[in-house]
């Protein structure tokens, strides 16, 4: 399993509750792809999402997010990390 | 004090022992600026480094960043987050 950071542009004015369930529907159809999604965070401003998942490659990522309605513009692994 | 995430471009090839370095060199002054970074990502394939942060401004993230050696390439606020 790999971490990847994936990038959504074009999301201005994305509310809480909106983050919300955008991330809900990830979670509902994620296990299928063996992907989990982690974390999400937003900045309204510029319409950038941002959300940290584990998962077996790039395009299980990506499918989860295209079946959950809302494809990533970017997906990198990001297999280093600090915390 | 806001969350920031912030991208770091042209950094391919980067290790896991360089990426903890320009971390440590963010932590050595990060409190004169009233910052914080929690966390970083990297992908040394496209040389892409993602910080997470909290701080007062995305200007005294960067003046963090500058002084450590490693401007950011973008800034960005994420005052929405989930976890």
């Amino acid at each position: 399993m790999t971490q990847f950071m994936d990038v959504h542009h074009g999301m201005k004015g994305i509310t809480a509750d909106q983050l919300n369930q955008v991330h809900q529907a990830d979670l509902a159809v994620e296990k299928d792809e063996g992907v989990h999604f982690e974390r999400a965070w937003a900045d309204p401003e510029s319409g950038t999402v941002y959300c940290l998942s584990d998962g077996p490659s790039a395009e299980a990522v990506q499918r989860v997010h295209a079946r959950a309605g809302h494809p990533a513009d970017e997906i990198h692994p990001v297999p280093l990390s600090i915390w």
